[in-house]
């Protein structure tokens, strides 16, 4: 089954964020807002995160960016339903671009949808897509001031990810640091740290993102 | 001398970026606006520039961010003049928010203006400030996909500076590449490396400003 859109829908961000959440609902897909600084390394998660669940859920993805179709190719070549969203020029995703994508996919058999965002830790945290959760990655040679010199991103995000922890040992990076500076401007934001290329600490994410789409199994 | 702000050139960015560009050349400034990603090592980059030059010229330091004073207590220290911008959530500076701060230097003492523009690789691209030369900045953990990602920042720059050099052992990323894709979507930039942390590639850069503050005997 195919969602329909009627054109008032895309007036408004506000209303299309709240048609998105319901569209979502409607179709029992758990749906993440994926944010960071431009190479972080949230394409690479994605990829590692497909492999790690593609057998156990249908996962969809929305790739914005700027320009090219890099993203979104990455993704098809692991056999996920992909669609690309070119801002040409525009800074974040919002919830009018992610509604027009919706009638690509078939919702019905998706469990799980990540809407990877332009690599930009200031403009995207202000829009909301109807997502159920959002996370920001931040990789370990941004360094420690990040968080306190973005903190509207850090505020507004469910979900802090600190990737890349395998380059540690070259970078001037704590990762207590950080994870004190996230509880003094967020106490309830989630804290993980991993390293998509490696695979070290994975498994806490892969849980996480089970349990938010078999809310009473997935544990 | 200090210079004096007439009410309405702030109610125009191209207004305010003639105005600027006014005053740097009234005052034999050379003007250098640096953007980039988040966490590509602007501040670092600064902070080895001043400790280079700063026996000859005289330089002052326009730091832009969302919030936090850290970037302009990290020059001050060093003895430079530095008025710190705070955009509030603000995604880029504009050249009006430059021509509020020019009040607070003494313009006749100053050789070389650094604006550090917000951590973004999108937005500051289309802002005109009145600077001389746009410089970006990529670090080498970011990835050679961001050049052909995010096109319109490197077509609108004078230079792109590859920094982070020294952690090319433990990444995945090619100079000879990053130089070809911004020789195919810029012919006319200028392409450097360095590591502002280790100091390799820093007497090119260093020479290239020597060059751009005295033109005649920089050189």
């Amino acid at each position: 089954m195919k969602v329909k859109l009627q054109e008032d829908v895309l007036k408004d961000q506000n209303q299309a964020a709240a048609f998105n959440r319901n569209v979502f609902k409607n179709h029992n897909m758990f749906v993440v807002n994926l944010m960071s600084s431009p190479g972080s390394g949230k394409t690479t998660l994605l990829e590692e995160t497909v492999r790690a669940l593609k057998n156990e859920y249908t996962i969809g993805v929305i790739e914005g960016d700027l320009a090219t179709e890099r993203d979104a190719l990455r993704l098809r070549k692991l056999g996920v339903s992909t669609v690309q969203i070119n801002t040409v020029g525009g800074c974040h995703l919002d919830a009018r671009m992610v509604a027009k994508t919706l009638p690509e996919f078939d919702l019905n058999t998706i469990d799980l949808l990540f809407i990877e965002n332009i690599g930009n830790l200031v403009c995207p945290s202000g829009y909301d897509l109807g997502q159920d959760e959002k996370i920001v990655v931040l990789s370990v040679p941004e360094g420690n001031d990040k968080i306190p010199k973005y903190p509207v991103m850090f505020k507004r995000t469910d979900v802090t990810v600190i990737n890349k922890i395998d380059l540690l040992p070259y970078v001037d990076f704590s990762l207590s640091q950080a994870e004190a500076d996230l509880a003094s401007i967020n106490p309830k934001a989630l804290f993980m740290s991993l390293s998509a290329q490696t695979g070290e600490g994975m498994e806490e994410w892969v849980k996480w993102l089970r349990e938010g789409v078999s809310p009473c199994t997935g544990q």
